[in-house]
Order: C-alpha cells, then sequence, then structure tokens
C-alpha cells in the first residue's frame, strides 16, 4: 500500500514524507535481485573491454584513438539497447608525448626506465641529483641544494585496499615540480607514485605554476628510485642525464559518449552512471577506465533488456579526458547542469571487487540507503555511511552542483601496482570481479531510479 | 680408523679402494656442518649482488660495463681473502642493440613492446603476420602462407619449478627465425619466452643457418601477444611494421675472472663452482646471474675465512659471455682442459631456494653422494639422483671433458617472469634464499674437496 501511494505521488519531494519512513516497493526490489542475478551471470561486462583494448587500445583524450573510441562506445551503447546515445564534442587542448629517455651518468653509467608526467614540457639536461626521500622533505629544505640541480624525489606509495596510499603520495607527482623550480632546479625526477616493483614508470597528470619555471618532470620506475636510493647512500654525488620531448596545448577535440535507460514519469530526474572513455597513452586503458566503460554500460544495458522501465531516466556518461583535465566533466556540468539529478556515481578505479557501498545524499532519504545497501550485502558488499566519493569526474559534478552522489568502493589493492603504465593491460581485469561489479551499480541505479523520493 | 686411512691414501684413486665403501672423514663432515651453518647466518652473498647491481649494473659480454664487473670481480673476491685471483682476457664478437621498435598498423594502430633477440640482424618492414600457435605449428607448415610476411609464433612457456617449461619453448626463439626464413618470410616475432603477464619483453639468443636468407627477429611481451592473439581471432589481417637496429661481429674483450682457495695435498685437483659474470643487457643482471656470482664467490670466501684449507683446490670461476657464445666456458676449457677435475658445477637459475642434488659421477663415489645429500637434507634439499646437471658453461666443459658434475637445483618457478628483461632487478631476490643456496654450495665446495676418492 505504501509502495502504491508513494508511486501515485509522482515527484516524491512534492509531499511532506518526512513523517514516514520511505521505502522502497516490494516488487522494485525483487527486480533489483532479478538484476543482480542476472549480472553475475552475464559476460558483457568481459566483452566490452576484452573489445575496447583490444580494437581501439590507449586512447589519450584528443587523440584519433580517442575518436574510434568515441565512436566504439556509441556502437556499443546501442548495441546494449540503450536508448538517445549521442557523442557531445567539445574543443580541449591536450599534451602529447614525445621519445623520452634518462640515464644515470656518474657514479656509473646505468639507463633508467622512465616516463615523462602528463604536461610536463620538453626539455634535455645532465646536472646532479638533489635527492629527497618524499616532498615533504623538499618543501622543508631552505637551503639552496637544489639549485642547478636535477631534484629527485623518493616518495613511497603505500599499498592500501582503498587507495588511501596513493592519495597520499601523489602530491610529489602533481606538486613537485613547482617546489623544484621554487629552488632553483633545472628538472623533477621522482618514483613512480605505484606500489609494485615492476620495471615500468608509472604517469600522470604534473601541474606547474605561474610564479615559477617550468621545468621537465618524469618518473623513472620503482626498481630505477631503488637503485638511485642505494647508489645515494653510498655518498658519491649522482648525476642524472635526461631528454623529454612532449607538446603542450595542442588543439583538439574529444567527446563525452551518453546513452540512457529512458525514464516514465520522472525521466527528467537523471541517474547518472559513468565512467571515462579516455585512457593515459601508455598501457591499453583496462584498468583505468576500461573496466568503469564496460561495467556502467553493462549495467545499463541490462536494465534496459530486463524491459521494465524505470521511473527515472538512467543515463550512461562515458567521459572525455578525466585523466589530465576533466574537460567532460566540465562539460557535462555546463550543459545539464540545470537537469534534476537524483544521484550521480562513476567506476572508475580498476577492476577489483566493489566492498563498500556509501551514500552521500541528504538526511530523509537515509532509510533508502539502508536498503540499498541490503541488497548490495550477499555480493559481499559493507555499508559505509554517509560520505561517499563517487569518482572523479562524478565528484567535480557533486560538489559544482551539490547533486546526490553513491560510492561503491573497489579493491584497489593491486591497482597502482599498474596505474597509468604500460601494464595497465586486459590480463589484469578478473572477469568474476567484473560481474560482481556490474551487480553493483545495476541494483544501484535501478533503486535510484525507482526510489519513493529524491535523495 | 678408516678416515685417517683414507686421508693418508692423498689420491684416493691410487689405491684399490673398490671394495670398500668409501666416506668422508668425521670431522670433515662436522666442518661442512660449520660452514653451512655459517653460510645460513652470512649477508655476504646479498651485499655482493647488491653491490654487483648497483655499482655495474647490465654488462653484456664486451661491453665497457662488463669490463668494469670484471675489475669489480676481482676486488671482490680478493675482499673475501681468496688466493690467485686473476682475469684472463680473451677476444670475442659480439652483438650489440640498437634502438628497435614494432607496432600493429592494422586492424588497429597499437603499440607493442617488443625486445629484439640477441644476434638478430637489423632491418626494417611492415607486412601481414601470418601467425602460429607455437613453433610445431610453422615447422609442419608447408604451404607458402609465411612467403613475404612476418612470422608470428605465439608459443606460450609453462611454469614449472624445474625449468622445464622453458626448456620446451625456447625453440621458437632460437630456431624460428630460420624456420620462418625457410618458408619466405622478411621477419620473425615470437611471444616472449616468459611465464609472466607484464608489459616487457624478453630476449635471448637467437641463431641463423648458413643455408636460409639472416631474417630480423623479435620477441613482443606476453600482454601484446595476447593482443595480437585476440586480434587474430577476429578474422580480420593484422599488419606489423617493425624497425630494428643492430650491431653483429663486433669485435671486443671479455674475461673469465677466477679466484681459489688453494689445496694442500691434492692442490692440482680442481672443485670448480661457476657462475657467469656477464648479463643480458635489458636488466641489472641480478637473478642473471648476480645471484649466482654471490653465491659461489661467498661459498668460497667462508671456506677461505673458516681457515681450514681443503685438500683440493676450490676454484670459483666467473665466466664471461655465458650469454650469447660461451666464449668464457671454452677459452677455460682450453687453458684448463688438461688440469684434473673433481667436480663442476654452476648456478646459474636465478635466486630460489635449492631444492634438488644430484651428484653426476662415477658410481664408485655413490656413497659420497649419498653423504653430501645427508648434509644438504637439512636444508631441505632433496637426494635427486645421478644426472644433475650443472649448469650452462660448467657443462660446455663437462660434455667436453667428461668432468664429474653436480647440479644444485634452484626452485625456478619465478625465473622465468623475468629471465632476460628489464625485470631483472634486485628486488627479484630474497636474501634468505640467498643464503640457502650459499649453504649448499659450500657443503658440496667442501666436501668435494675432502672426499677420498676422485668423483
Amino acid at each position: 500500500m505504501k509502495r502504491r501511494a508513494l508511486l501515485l505521488a509522482g515527484g516524491a519531494a512534492a509531499l511532506p514524507l518526512r513523517a514516514q519512513t520511505p521505502a522502497f516497493a516490494d516488487e522494485d526490489l525483487r527486480h533489483a535481485r532479478t538484476l543482480r542475478d542476472a549480472a553475475l551471470a552475464d559476460g558483457q561486462a568481459w566483452k566490452l573491454v576484452e573489445a575496447l583494448t583490444t580494437e581501439i587500445g590507449p586512447r589519450p583524450a584528443g587523440s584519433p584513438a580517442d575518436a574510434r573510441a568515441a565512436a566504439w562506445a556509441q556502437a556499443a551503447l546501442k548495441g546494449l539497447g540503450l536508448a538517445n546515445v549521442r557523442a557531445e564534442a567539445f574543443p580541449l587542448r591536450v599534451w602529447q608525448r614525445g621519445p623520452a629517455s634518462a640515464k644515470l651518468v656518474a657514479p656509473v653509467e646505468q639507463p633508467l626506465v622512465m616516463a615523462a608526467l602528463g604536461n610536463s614540457v620538453a626539455g634535455r639536461g645532465e646536472a646532479e641529483i638533489a635527492w629527497y626521500p618524499d616532498l615533504a622533505a623538499l618543501k622543508a629544505d631552505t637551503s639552496d641544494r637544489a639549485k642547478g640541480r636535477i631534484v629527485f624525489i623518493d616518495q613511497k606509495t603505500e599499498r592500501t585496499r582503498d587507495g588511501s596510499g596513493y592519495g597520499a603520495a601523489v602530491g610529489a607527482r602533481f606538486g613537485g615540480a613547482v617546489e623544484a623550480a621554487k629552488r632553483g632546479a633545472i628538472a623533477l625526477a621522482i618514483r613512480s607514485i605505484g606500489t609494485d616493483r615492476d620495471r615500468i614508470a608509472h604517469t600522470g597528470a604534473m601541474g606547474y605554476d605561474l610564479s615559477q619555471p617550468r621545468i621537465p618532470a618524469f618518473a623513472v620506475s620503482v626498481p630505477d628510485a631503488e637503485l638511485i636510493a642505494r647508489l645515494q647512500q653510498r655518498g658519491t654525488p649522482l648525476r642524472l642525464a635526461f631528454t623529454l620531448e612532449s607538446k603542450s596545448d595542442v588543439d583538439a577535440t574529444s567527446q563525452n559518449v551518453i546513452a540512457e535507460v529512458p525514464g516514465t514519469e520522472l525521466a527528467n530526474e537523471i541517474v547518472m552512471i559513468g565512467a571515462h572513455r579516455d585512457s593515459w597513452d601508455l598501457g591499453q586503458g583496462a584498468v583505468d577506465d576500461g573496466a568503469g566503460v564496460a561495467i556502467v554500460s553493462a549495467a545499463a544495458g541490462l536494465i534496459a533488456k530486463a524491459g521494465r522501465r524505470p521511473r527515472r531516466t538512467i543515463r550512461v556518461v562515458l567521459f572525455g579526458n578525466e585523466e589530465n583535465g576533466f574537460d567532460g566533466a566540465r562539460r557535462y556540468g555546463d550543459r545539464y547542469g540545470a537537469e534534476p539529478h537524483q544521484l550521480v556515481g562513476e567506476s572508475d578505479f580498476g577492476a577489483g571487487r566493489v566492498w563498500r557501498f556509501a551514500s552521500r545524499w541528504r538526511a530523509e532519504a537515509l532509510p533508502l540507503a539502508a536498503q540499498v545497501a541490503a541488497e548490495l550485502a550477499p555480493l559481499g558488499v559493507a555499508a559505509g555511511g554517509n560520505e561517499g566519493a563517487p569518482g572523479p569526474d562524478a565528484g567535480v559534478l557533486m560538489r559544482r552542483f551539490q547533486w546526490p552522489a553513491v560510492g561503491l568502493t573497489q579493491d584497489g589493492s593491486a591497482y597502482f601496482d599498474v596505474h597509468h603504465t604500460e601494464n595497465d593491460t586486459l590480463e589484469r581485469i578478473d572477469p568474476a570481479a567484473l560481474q560482481q561489479n556490474v551487480a553493483c551499480w545495476v541494483v544501484v541505479a535501478w533503486l535510484a531510479a525507482q526510489a519513493p523520493l529524491r535523495f
């Protein structure tokens, strides 16, 4: 009965419901379980990420492969039975990698495995290393030790399930060049922000500051950083030579690719489930973020194919250029900011299993969060409170528009082994874990669309 | 009493001992245990391989780093208290790697992570791929399918403890180019002969045949081979472009570095424990064969420092150019082939624990093998019969001179993850496993030197 009353109410926010405990209709919960079970038996997400990595591969924003990926994505979303499939183009300026290399030249010549950081200016040079154990040590240095030298930051990344180790370390990548330039350094080199021990360097965005000279910035692999640390401990000066080509601010075009399961009586309210279509240039963009593209697309496809139209519109957004600028998220906000969004979320933390569900919505709707959590519990997902982090693009939008959000936290223990590296390949994805992710997203998207009130 | 009688006998082979069961002297067994325990508590091998990888790094035969490694090795062996330390130079012709790259150009452009195989001629080209699941399939092909194409062999390497998976697969690397050239191919590409799933290619020696054209040959990483296989399954033709620079037959010099614990009454009889000092150019030469260098050097050092002189001379030989020609082994044979060798063995299978001891000597001395095995058993080492494989250089010598040999088989389960790659770094070595290896070698070398008769 309550169900019927709520359904008839249409936009739940229009009614004085606060005195009642909101609840999902039984049939919506039952359908959520049906969708969940279907997801666990469905290989669609694997097929999608297999196709994206195999038929497209690396797809940095604005590249020809990025455009091919946009075309691929539209065809894939149509193939899943989704409606209103479109690519919304936007102009952007991109950074392009060129050839780069580095080596130690003293006290011993040894080649280094390295990668330019995204946005690094080009340059070449040879100088003594000014070594720092972490970014804090560099920031604390008031001497002129770095002047004329190559600053090396040996910032280590701790392996954690929730990615907090990355969060604690990534400042060295993003802000290291400014701190080094402030102290007169000619270049910045960092230990890769990664948890592996492979001879593979991790790229990723870095930034400059208008007040400081732009110096070249690159990461060396973890074993190369360990080599440098061992030589450093011997007390003799280390000299490093590097050459790095790149282009900045190249005019280009990218796209947000969008598709929908159109809603019924609340079609104007949007449940946005996103991922990003672009990738760094080094790997296949499998765990970052081919997995997310596959997960949210497959989830929406299952809802469409199950035949029951959702009340609200479920919208898949495959953002352009998450990796180096969030242009797609900004563009989406510019275009859709006025639309009421019931929920925003994004799958962009690899291909590990979801282990935590966290809402981020108003208190009145929290009983619904508990019901969602109950449907996720059989998938091994814990309830995680009301401070969910919805992922990078969705986070940009959540902060800009105060939209309700959801975080489905994946196990990121292995994510930073391959993140932003050549090792981000299909081999790193477990098909069963992918299905568990789809099962989580299908439950969340469906129930958000059916909820008796606005989150 | 038996012990004393045997000791007095001097060269045991001179006496009619066949009727007796030969046995080690109790005090020699006791000293073996003392040495074994000392090895398990000694960090010397780790220090050696740390220094070699850090202060020298990759050291392909004939390179400046190879010469530096020879100087380093002499200093290290002297530091261990060994005598008669010398480097014995020899001329050789070496292959030198140049820049190389490859990419798929159809049906999709994707970069490939690749490495030229050792000895490959230079070349460049673009052609359709003629794909074969393994070398046997290529050999069985009597069609003209490979003509004008790039043969790709997707030979997989099975992970095994004893390395047999590598043995079964490596023919594709060594002999693939000849088979491809016979069929008119313009180049050979192979799946890396490796058990990993990293975006890192495995190099290694390949060979040509005078009867066939020399075509360029390279390996792609395992994930790249998987990508090619997935595209291959889609049925559209694949095209690959490559460019590969290299130099062959460059005149150079390398060295065998030799050191001894001089024997007493049987000083002219040699217990040779070897490893190879050279490495491929891509990694640090840590597991291949910095570990072996460290293990046999530390073992001899422990014997020297313990103060009891061995009856026979224990000789450490750090061979030059094992990887691409066995020049050092041949040179050693030319120079020392006339010396009576009690035993030859080599540590060259990474840094995993020894799990099997196998003699390879005459039947009369097999009771001594049982006694050696009993001293190794507490180290987790099983007795493995009388068909021991003594390692590559020692194997060359064993076959040439019919010298008695020993195999201390290491756990190679992880060895072919990094073998001949950039990932062959110090990080892959477990110091405790290194100590267990030293403990095994110290027991074997000491007892071989003290044995009451020739093996």
